[in-house]
């Protein structure tokens, strides 16, 4: 063991993943890998004209989710899910997927049907397959998927290929994950003060619930791009937040981005729950995370395509990168974005003052 | 949540495994898909001949390793190791791995450092990459990998192939990890009984230790049979023990098998601790597991290349399904050959008398 001890929070969670790159900077560089760490998902050449992508998204219990919140069936699907997304994110289709599962010593059977009922199901919805896995006892619950996915090499979509004037874009609305959390976290903390005769107030919110609970991959989106013949420029999905991710964008491609905010869409059910708890909707749209939907770029040819299609909404513009990332309201004028997303080993950072500081969201609860 | 709680440990490894394949039984199968679940590696068809594997294995600290024998450069190593190992069982070559890694809070950048060192080496031995990867907070240090394979079509090993009349071999040697294992926690016992003033005797055992921390992948195996001309029929890898693979091998071909064991391979080290322990080194050495090395079936008239071959030995037959799996000794005669592997979610099972009770290996330690 080293005699030194730099805690991990220190570096950060960008200097973490730059730190990783260093270590791992000597390894040769085969001609057939394409994009390696940095994107949603790591991209090589898999046959004639054919691209295989490959991306791994872990949900820890306590960490990523509350297994008293989450019925197992739901946890399976949202463990597929968030791996699929990243597949999607490159334009591409999943097709394979591996499971790893920790399982705690007061996991059951039925646990795990439920667990394996769920992922089956969303494997089914995204027409792909579960292949392969490994089973451990672990000290929580734990699951870490891998899916392989293909896109031919001419549609593959990367985060750096934004241009200066391309339209940005997002599928869905967004924030409704995040109210989720705040109704389910409301709810717990209603139920611990109030105890057993409590009786949880869930059905007005059961489209934000279902948000945080079961996001679903816009597999849909890159089907419905490619038939209207799109190729977006860039592309990430959104897991930290829409700020954060239009950073990612931006920092890749190298460009700037301006965001207007009355035109970032959200439902009625989360601006409901943000005004339940005296919250701004749009602080909940912008670093809220989560929601699995796409955020990408166009060229400004595609964009009265974009405007037929149902489901998504143009919400800014690419700039100069001297501009910077910026938010625009007719209230605040032209305003700096943060990014503002979740940080596993940050502290608060610079968090917006709208209730959002994500270290009051401590999922390692009281258990199932 | 269900109403039912049944213990998994209930089910047995197998039964685990049946009940998943169960759930996930009524996901419509893709005809690219060559191999699902039941073998070391998934198997699908990526190009013009080409074939890919994928495989998946997770290390957990308390369950497979204690943080205070094993230095981060050896585990990283090791985590690639058993996933590469799994690749090579399918006569495949490794081409990318997949990292998905939960720290706890009391792991350190330097400790992390020597993670990615370690798996940074590896790869390099391997000629693979490390393209891709998942970090987050968790209760104690996990690492799951995914490696991703390739193989032509006509060279692709099953489990599945032995045919009666093949002949039965081995890499390398076998029962050494156990044996460094033995010797690792001898030495714990030791120095907590002792104190600080406890010099560690572990010179004399650092090729056992080496097999336990360090254990490589048999890449060299695979392709000295390939220059050589030799396809086995069937391959694994020696994860679980000797004995128990060659169950696996014969339930998947629907064969029996006899093992001869005077011809099982050990090294000299190996016998010492066994010696010292007053255990049967046989013992170790078919039942130990954590050996990675080659277990695989010959044609007939593969048998004289395969004996001018260093470092692989011929260790029996495989039978009529009728005969079930047996080992021979001249002293014992023919004797039923239990699998006796080591089960995660099993009670101790049927192990041999021979100190070998691995539930007695409780490596939740205390910590690094």
């Amino acid at each position: 063991m080293s005699s030194t001890f730099t805690p991990i929070a220190a570096l950060g969670e960008f200097g973490l993943i730059d730190r990783m790159k260093e270590r791992l900077a000597g390894i040769p560089r085969s001609e057939n890998l394409i994009e390696g760490i940095g994107d949603d998902a790591a991209v090589y050449r898999a046959g004639d004209g054919v691209l295989h992508v490959v991306t791994t998204d872990v949900l820890i219990e306590g960490v990523h989710f509350d297994r008293s919140f989450i019925p197992m069936s739901f946890l399976g699907w949202k463990a597929i899910s968030v791996n699929v997304s990243d597949v999607v994110a490159m334009n591409a289709k999943p097709l394979y997927a591996t499971v790893s599962a920790g399982m705690p010593r007061n996991f059951s059977v039925e646990m795990m049907d439920g667990l394996y009922d769920g992922m089956a199901e969303a494997c089914k919805a995204y027409g792909m397959e579960l292949v392969g896995g490994d089973t451990s006892t672990a000290h929580a619950l734990y699951l870490s998927i891998t899916v392989i996915g293909e896109v031919r090499e001419q549609d593959v979509v990367f985060r750096r290929g934004a241009r200066v004037g391309d339209y940005l874009c997002v599928s869905g609305d967004v924030g409704g994950a995040f109210a989720g959390l705040k109704v389910l976290l409301d709810q717990r903390e209603q139920l611990q003060n109030l105890g057993e005769a409590y009786e949880p107030e869930l059905d007005a919110f059961q489209y934000v619930i279902q948000r945080q609970l079961r996001p679903r991959a816009r597999l849909d989106i890159i089907k419905a791009l490619r038939e209207k013949g799109v190729r977006p420029t860039s592309m990430i999905d959104i897991s930290d937040g829409l700020a954060s991710e239009v950073h990612h964008i931006a920092r890749r491609s190298e460009v700037g981005a301006t965001v207007r905010i009355p035109a970032v869409p959200f439902d009625p059910e989360t601006r409901a729950v943000a005004d339940q708890f005296l919250d701004e909707v749009d602080a909940y749209a912008l670093f809220g995370g989560e929601d699995y939907e796409l955020l990408f770029t166009v060229d400004p040819k595609d964009v009265p395509t974009i405007d037929d299609l149902e489901g998504v909404s143009v919400i800014g513009t690419m700039e100069e990168v001297s501009k910077g990332v910026r938010a625009y309201s007719p209230d605040t004028g032209l305003m700096p974005l943060h990014p503002a997303g979740y940080r596993h080993f940050e502290g608060p950072g610079d968090l917006p003052e709208s209730g959002l500081d994500l270290d009051d969201l401590d999922l390692s609860g009281d258990g199932a």
